[in-house]
């Protein structure tokens, strides 16, 4: 009855190491830096899948420069595997035909670059994923044959020490280390002893020592000065509105200058409003440097972070009460980690968008923009597993009349999704509100399978713009929901749809709410209520701790 | 403006060090076996936050009877923190008054006595969770303060070897080690060289060496020869209904005989339908046994686990292209990275239940067995957060009429959520379907904040019994949808209220299909379809690897 199966993956592997072996000279772990793209040439094979590790802050700029100087006529059509897409080498790859099909998450900084690729047909994308679906597929049907990471220190067994950008090279290298596949990490030194081990050497094949640490981006970092008078009133709004009202305990800010500008005011508005020690205690949030402010003033209980932030090194290192850090001292991220907390035991998610349509439907994909969801669509979604309760959890799912008629009217209770966006896009004065998402649009072109929309309006509890709020969750009907988003849409193509009788008696039963409704008059709208207003209120709160980055834009 | 905060958790960690340090008198990791309870006694203080390792499989036998041997009167009260309630011993904290507060994720050796204790008011539960969101708390604000886990082997640098039951020793373990607080382990031996590295030793404060592998249970072994001629029928239907009709090529099974039917019939009915290639080639799923002939039959590329099954370790090692393995050859399991592809990045979920009411709301949770969820609904919830899609994902989503008139008629996707039960337990004979659920009934009587329910009606896509299956997601309405499920309730008191000229109805539509529409004659359910009838079988499918595990209950 049983048949021999031929097992494959171990003598490929073998096979792959052998002629390494044969290139380097030695049976050892460590390969010189100058010979960093030969040895990508005889331990890759056209189409291979290939994990490049290009986090939201971290990335593995060395290798991808190695993979680059491989020659395409031996190395090419690569289906590369990639968290984001942040430099302009990641796109590099495709215009020399060394790699031809992308999955990946996130592409805040290429954005534009990947638009035009696709548009063009240089690219090919398997999907926009978020992380955790991502991560998700590297175990399932997405395995990667080669890893090609990023690590600060490396000892002589190989044992890597990421500091605080760990990030998601763990969950890399297990998905290629124990599925017979091959792992590449670039460190800037080798030293005797680490100051912890992050990743064990036994699951690492190969070490480039290339003197530089691995380039990290600022990705979290928002400066206080330019946050606007528009971000402080719906920062209010959001504080005053919802995070009060439900009492949210623990919860996740997405990136941008709004949810910077509720951190810096917790501190000042929220203590005026009685709130310390009873919203915001428990964090899923990447070291923002906006948070300093409510950690020195006591706010903040616990951070879990999904990266580190450029900077926040030394401050992270002094708030080890606050921050996960290890016995070394700095910093212990994973970005898996904090995506499952993010998604199933947090209270409410706060976060930006670029377009919303009459339906409450998001994206951040644009005509001219593809810049991927990261986690948001994850940590913006409702988690109908989760089997806990928190009073913020109970009371949003209370006021939701539609999904407990589903299940028989049973009780069940609803995460919090905040999506917090100026009517028109503060910089480039373009409408956000719009009757068809670009996301539709490219989705009835034919260049995604489904429209990629980042959050599905029935997920979205809340939208919070400088008009008001509308708490979306509570309406009855879709078309309730309409009128809803219509009344806070401001100047827009939405907006102008608004009819004053329906948005009156919306605000009467308290699911639109204008400034004045909560008791915000938009004259007591101040700078002054910003905890800090500059990167030296920043420092200065930090106890010197803080170092900002420089914020110039990268060269290639 | 800069305050000066107090940093507690560095200090407090010192402290319970310096105490076992004067304890064992020496400054390193290793603490004799005798003295393991003194050790609790100087680290842990009452009202900690413990979380000690009762996992699906393995157990940390060894500490939690060393923490039921500390005087109570110094350490009580513990808020313990625990995937699964598997052991007596584990109950017994609570009845000594060690513990007396607990939050878990399953419970199924336990779930008679946990049940009686609650009604008992002798023990105090803050949730049952699914596994994500109790590991997601772990970095939120359940963060142990010490952890009691369990491995194979330390070296003398306290790196462990966990082998091939993984499961969530390395989330634990990081949940505590980066955030100051204290992680002993138990192991069976202390060795120079471990075959490989599973945890790093610089995350561990205290080995113990007992001289016995940790405890580990067959949770997942079901003998072949006990598969009823129902669940033979039931397997075929999902097979030929579902697999087959969707194209499920990534999927989850649960525990239970009836998916154990549909793995053993892969290999004889599945080919005859000429589906081999074609479903179910990517699982994410412990090592079942009765996956074996489905493996060997070229059918399965990949598999990742939760954790490890007793018995498999020798077969998972020869299979190193389906199982994910280390470089020493053994499984490497992993219950959080499990749980979030089976969430994430599959097509289909199949697992059993034991009650559901007219709405299709399913629980394990009855008046005398409180067993817990585990993983099921997380792994049975369709996560609205995902943005790839695939064949099944695409079809089952076009096919449900409510999800997508909620964001304005554009498609979105949908996992196939399948329950899959007898009408009556084949066991006790006793009803599966009802009017009200057990949870329902313990929610109104205040036991919990929130019924306890599994899986809600409108996660679920698919019901099926012998009699049929309910195609649910294809409901216009939550009436055809109960009507849906009565037609294929049987003879249970939901079944009784089946109407003659709606099923026919429903069976027109393809909503229900009863096992004639999809071509299976009852007549043709035959024992020999099954590839492997018996244990025996089994082994000699897995060329001998496979050693069944003896399956007594096992005494305290």
């Amino acid at each position: 009855m049983s048949a021999v199966l031929k097992e494959t993956k171990t003598s490929d592997r073998a096979s792959r190491l052998e002629k390494a072996e044969q290139l380097v000279g030695t049976k050892g772990k460590f390969v010189p830096a100058q010979m960093a793209s030969s040895l990508l040439e005889v331990i890759l094979r056209p189409g291979d899948r290939v994990c490049l590790e290009g986090n939201n802050q971290k990335q593995a700029d060395f290798l991808v420069n190695a993979l680059l100087s491989v020659n395409p006529e031996i190395i090419n059509n690569l289906h590369l595997l990639q968290s984001t897409i942040c430099l302009q080498e990641h796109l590099d790859l495709f215009r020399k035909g060394i790699a031809s099909h992308i999955d990946f998450a996130f592409s805040g900084p290429q954005a534009k670059e990947l638009a035009t690729m696709l548009l063009k047909d240089e690219i090919s994308i398997g999907a926009i994923h978020t992380y955790l679906e991502l991560f998700g597929r590297y175990f399932t049907d997405l395995t990667p044959k080669v890893s090609l990471v990023a690590a600060e220190l490396a000892d002589p067994d190989g044992n890597l020490y990421t500091g605080p950008h760990t990030e998601e090279t763990p969950t890399i290298v297990e998905a290629t280390a124990f599925k017979q596949g091959l792992v590449v990490v670039q460190v800037a030194k080798v030293c005797k002893a680490l100051p912890r081990v992050d990743i064990p050497g036994d699951w690492v094949d190969f070490v480039i020592e290339t003197g530089q640490p691995p380039l990290s981006i600022p990705l979290f970092t928002r400066d206080p000065s330019s946050i606007t008078d528009k971000q402080i009133l719906m920062g209010m709004m959001v504080i005053k509105g919802i995070y009060a009202h439900y009492g949210v305990q623990s919860l996740n800010h997405g990136i941008g200058s709004a949810t910077a500008a509720i951190e810096l005011l917790l501190p000042t508005y929220g203590y005026a409003l009685g709130l310390k020690g009873k919203v915001c205690t428990h964090w899923i949030l990447n070291p923002h440097p906006t948070i300093i402010p409510a950690i020195e003033t006591g706010w903040v209980k616990s951070i879990h972070s999904f990266g580190s932030e450029p900077g926040m090194e030394e401050y992270v290192r002094a708030r080890s009460d606050v921050f996960f850090t290890g016995h070394d001292g700095s910093l212990r991220s994973n970005r898996l980690i904090s995506q499952v907390a993010g998604l199933y035991a947090v209270d409410a998610f706060t976060g930006a968008t670029l377009q919303i349509d009459e339906f409450g439907n998001s994206s951040t994909t644009t005509r001219d923009r593809i810049a991927g969801f990261g986690g948001a669509p994850n940590l913006g979604s409702n988690p109908k597993g989760r089997r806990y309760t928190s009073p913020s959890f109970r009371k949003a799912g209370e006021e939701d009349p539609l999904s407990s008629k589903q299940i028989g009217g049973l009780p069940r209770g609803r995460k919090l999704v905040i999506q917090i966006t100026p009517t028109r896009s503060e910089k480039r004065d373009i409408s956000v509100f719009r009757k068809e998402l670009d996301a539709v649009a490219l989705w009835r072109e034919d260049y995604f399978s489904q429209p990629p929309i980042m959050v599905y309006g029935d997920e979205i509890t809340h939208i919070v713009t400088e008009v008001g709020i509308a708490h979306v969750h509570r309406c009855s009907c879709l078309d309730e929901r309409k009128a809803a988003i219509r009344a806070i849409a401001g100047e827009t193509e939405l907006g102008a749809e608004e009819k004053f009788d329906e948005t009156c008696e919306l605000r009467r039963r308290g699911i639109v709410q204008f400034p004045s409704d909560i008791g915000i008059q938009e004259g007591t709208v101040d700078r002054s209520l910003l905890s800090a207003r500059s990167f030296e209120d920043l420092v200065q709160w930090s106890g010197g701790y803080y170092k900002p980055p420089r914020l110039t834009k990268r060269k290639k």
